[in-house]
């Protein structure tokens, strides 16, 4: 043993020695700024972290071991604080060079705005992108107290920039009624209350596709996710999520990056959260990275 | 904007400035004198209101927003800690005013007892009166401990003023053999461990009738809401008693009022418990006050 | 009142006074000492006795009072700090002579691998035994780090005792590669994610036998038990266990011992996996003590 | 080892095996029922013991260790839930029954005022009794919200029991005017903030007289002793208040009896206020039973 | 009883029912934006006034009741997620506001850099204004990450905004080296660690200065305020803090408005930190306000 | 920015890149085998790097900024679970490299047994060692239930193995008698509740010498350290503990090595004791290596 060897506990288990060996890369985007109710999930990927460390290495889910896995963890961008502008662009440029180096993105929120930079990001070099989007809130907000760089907007964003007929809602049991409205009006996908089944039905049509899957832990029931900003109850439960990111394993959709956003660790002493999210990143990596 | 206008999240979102212009009243009642095992819902009205205010105003199950049933939050009413008598009466005269003046009273919980004193001033309103009770606990008991005012008694007090055949309990899974006996031998009717399935069945016979509906939160499993004094393991989950609430505003019976008990905050730093309470109380004001 | 008769909280509720007249005997096994991610179980048994002060005597699920069931709690074990060899041969001396008096052990851990010694001393009175065992984690290491002796190896430690056919595992959902694939090659019964319908299947065929049944808590879902060491998201509910207990009480094998492992009440605040683990030692009294 | 010799936990350590053979009766009083802003401290006597197990034999500060002073712990008396005025009954007859038998009695609480039927029982036993009063608050309301039976009043109806100039009370920062007036008419002592000094300056004039010690853990302030209902910042340390017991064990008063009241253990995860309660009550025992 | 007077549990005690009855004027200031490590002082003001409701109505620390002194406890301004320009303007012409209707201005935070607006809001009226500033933290940097509005500020701006020799800081034990050397070198007045003595040594010199108060709450050791955002070992007491307070309510300076900030109440599961907050509240409404 | 240069978190702060350039070395001993009570001290070491992030970078104790100070944070050795024997083998021999490269060993625990083996590095390259020892506990038990490995003995073997007047412990307040009286037989020095005081006394005479100092979080009292194992109320502040520092940093003694050991996070929600430890271990790297 090495001195420098010594680590643990500080990258997502069973990571690379360097980003250049790995095709996938986990990053962290430890932001917060817009959240309007109870902030922290600028902790959230560290947490995830030190919860990997609980982790079995094998996937029973997927028969699949994580050294059959080239990935990196490189850590968590340094955004500037309390500045969602700036962070934005930040995220913008650090993910298209992610896509020049031809690494499949996998990234740990902070909060859902987090993920608009990246849609642009993933466009670019994807123009037939579709989106696949699981979460208890609808997220199509025009703007947010005035403000169009929220984390209620950034679905609606998406739907600005790549059609409304390219992404996919599922499991969504909030928002305003214009939410509900606009996805009715304007041709997107939006599953209510369930992801497992709606998402079983949608997937075949998706064949061949180049997707991007966005999911907000909030998604699950607050009983299965405690560690949220805005937890709502009526969610889907852990199993579910586990089934639906199986699903999207084995179908036949090109999933060509992702992310897992709004786990607020402080919320939840059980760290129950943290360690389903360390889960949930196990299974998108062996499931969804080839 | 004027000096007094400034509060927030002092009342449940959305309530009407006055009491005058409002159709349903939601009011506290601060009282867990009895409670045997752990005590502290006596803070369960102010944590729910607390959390409203992370509540969307419109609701995708009713689709219904809030500004579209007046309402006014009152607080809580001053009770005379430790005494369960008084407090009792305290809450029967308020609860008569509230029907004098043709409010619906919606009611928030404080210990199970405190129902007890609203089913007398319901029952002297509607003659014909029934009563939907949700529910871990039968509540059956003709005493304990020696007291006849307990949170433990309050369904038996009911069967034995509006009549055994005019209550229905659902979701019950825990009691003394006595009490499960009475169930039996009364001709009440007692659907245990589900809620949403034996509701369905039983709603249309009470179509037109008056029900008055009282929810004791610890029906949902601890997962679910651990924030209880007596959480009861192997409940129904938040979505199943969301299936129910919207079962009911569905049917065509008369719901004359309502309560939510039993939410003791202080057992659940998750504040899963308030946060999912925050959400049935909004479900309820938009699917039963019409 | 005698002065001495005035002690409450410290026993399973309704605990009889001896040992002699006892037919089961509930004892602690406070040991975690082999837990590589979170100790903390070795407090899990008084937590358990604790949470059983808000229990209910009768349960509907048997219908059955406890006075019906002839227990003593004695306590825990004093184990040796640090030392899993010493505390494996106490356990098991400790094992034989209950079963010496003819009595019906009720094991609560604890890590899992008290367990192993309940195996050997179950096996030597019982050459016949089978083992049910209901857990998240598949526990067949063969050793975990070097060590023979930990809480990864126990059901592969029992597989070699009495043989791979007569252990049949529920609910696992998390394992290294070569213990899924021991699992297959071995000819044991593995039933991956569920407990309760492949149980129902499996119990015939057990019919008339000496079975032992080993409960982890783990297998259950973290919402329902977030006070474990090694939570596993994805697992079952609450009510899916209380099925699985009725199952069995329902069935025609002759349990012959039984424990509940896992439980470490201070990474759950809330409190519900020692109030939920108190309620299936109930119904594992209720309904398997013959 | 014998199979009822296996406890654990269930007791204060150390504690003799029979009631006969003790000097000293530690007791529980699980009683909250008069408390207006947090309630809990009914489950603060086996919260204490359980702490207890953490605690060192032998205490440096009165060099002295446990074996030396004969103690049983008589477990908590079963009070009527929600009922003050039966408890205090119970209360009374148990001390007095204790004195008969002259033991020494350190009481546990629950609320504060339990000490009252404690002063009623000594001072019919000690005519010439004086009182040492350790708290945060000056307990000398008439009444509170009606009830004359509070935690507020325990030291006033003491007052009128054995009159003021023979109650001191120490640590005092919280009270209503009308209290600190009644303690400056009386004649009762009060010193404000402080506890060591003054006691060191009071103590000689005390010298062989018979005294019950009553401390309010609230005396402390919340850094030290956040598990309580009433927590007042501005208090004193842990360290000040071993330092007062100590004052009083190398005194040469006669203390008659004792007890330590109000430690409410859900408010403090950290559990560090039932291990200091554990240790001023280890403190108490070597210090004070002679 | 009228209904809309039953609200409690929503202001701070002992609030007036009108603003135009008032002399002094809570309000709170729900903004974390730029907090660097740990935000949530957004709940602060409401959970202080939670706490307030455990408070006694009479201090002994100032021979006063809250009756004597007239406020008005105004609620939470809205103020705008994510933006601190905003959010800063916002706060200066509210106080412009009060100041002009000659209310005593006594602000509740969130974070610090709050303070700014209202200092320039005070300067206006007061030419000759004096600041005490009482932290943990120097808060004299320049720009923070490149903000110049940043927690990490407002001091920094103070000194240039009044002159350095107007501005007098107690108790900082954290800061840059650059702040530390700024300090020196301008001719601010600045006391590390301590608070109380260095205050008596300084107060003389202010007699009948126009003196705004600003208070960061973590000043206090973690041990006596653990909820709070950047906490800093090493501090002063509760005890000290309430001495501080005394001692300028006691000078002869002119106290003209107040604020306590940077409560983080969600790091404080055992709500020590409001409930000490409440209490310094008390205390210099009843001292400061004349 | 290189994407491998994104880390954030993970590593204490300021840590310099490679082991080369650096002149102390921090590492982890994440080990808590023998640790009777409460155990969870192996995840310390990485949580004080986690809190590490909310530090400032200078220190006006010492007025000196950590880019003064070349140190390598080398992370947690991996320890063999359970097993107390082998893991101080480890710990033996990577301090012993530590020592052949010429580092300055900064170890943080775990248990306090792991720095038995450093003892024994230490003396080896330093014949003339002396040790200084903060803590609440004498820890110099000859065995602790039969064992000579235990985090109660560490002190005891240092005292046999350097002998006993070449050590000095501070702030004791828990032991056997056993222990207090070997202190005062053996001619080792032994201060009593305090450290600041008599530290200052001692070092003058220590002088020039080679001084290895261990720190147990424990001698704080539980208010500013609630995070740890044996908690024991009585104990000094974060500020002595911090004087106490300085003064060995402003002596003549030649520090040649530390440890911080027993921090357990999980038993403190607040985590004050994290960032206290992490503030420790900055003003140890500021002031003691030279």
């Amino acid at each position: 043993m090495r001195f420098d060897e010594a680590y643990s506990g500080k990258v997502f288990i069973m990571s690379r020695p360097t980003f250049e060996e790995s095709k996938a890369v986990i990053y962290g985007m430890p932001m917060d700024w817009t959240v309007s109710f109870r902030p922290g999930s600028r902790f959230g990927p560290n947490r995830i972290r030190e919860a990997s460390i609980g982790l079995e290495e094998y996937s029973p889910y997927m028969d699949k071991h994580m050294e059959e896995v080239a990935y990196f963890d490189a850590g968590d961008m340094p955004l500037p604080f309390g500045n969602p502008q700036r962070s934005i662009e930040e995220i913008y440029s650090y993910v298209k060079r992610l896509l020049e180096q031809e690494k499949f993105p996998l990234g740990l929120g902070g909060e859902h705005l987090v993920s608009w930079p990246i849609f642009q990001a993933m466009y670019e070099k994807y123009p037939d992108l579709k989106i696949i989007h699981i979460d208890a809130h609808a997220d199509l907000r025009e703007e947010y107290e005035g403000e169009k760089l929220s984390h209620s907007t950034p679905i609606r964003k998406a739907c600005e920039l790549i059609g409304p007929e390219n992404v996919y809602s599922f499991g969504i049991r909030s928002g305003m009624r214009e939410e509900f409205q606009y996805a009715k009006d304007s041709g997107m996908y939006m599953a209510r209350y369930e992801v497992a089944k709606p998402l079983a039905e949608v997937l075949p049509s998706l064949a061949g596709q180049s997707v991007y899957v966005t999911t907000d832990i909030d998604v699950l029931d607050p009983a299965f996710a405690p560690g949220t900003g805005t937890a709502e109850a009526g969610g889907i439960s852990s199993k579910e999520l586990l089934e639906a990111i199986q699903l999207i394993a084995n179908s036949d959709i090109n999933v060509v990056g992702a992310d897992l956003v709004e786990v607020a660790p402080n919320y939840d002493p059980t760290e129950q959260t943290t360690i389903a999210a360390s889960k949930f990143v196990r299974e998108m990596l062996l499931g969804w990275v080839k």
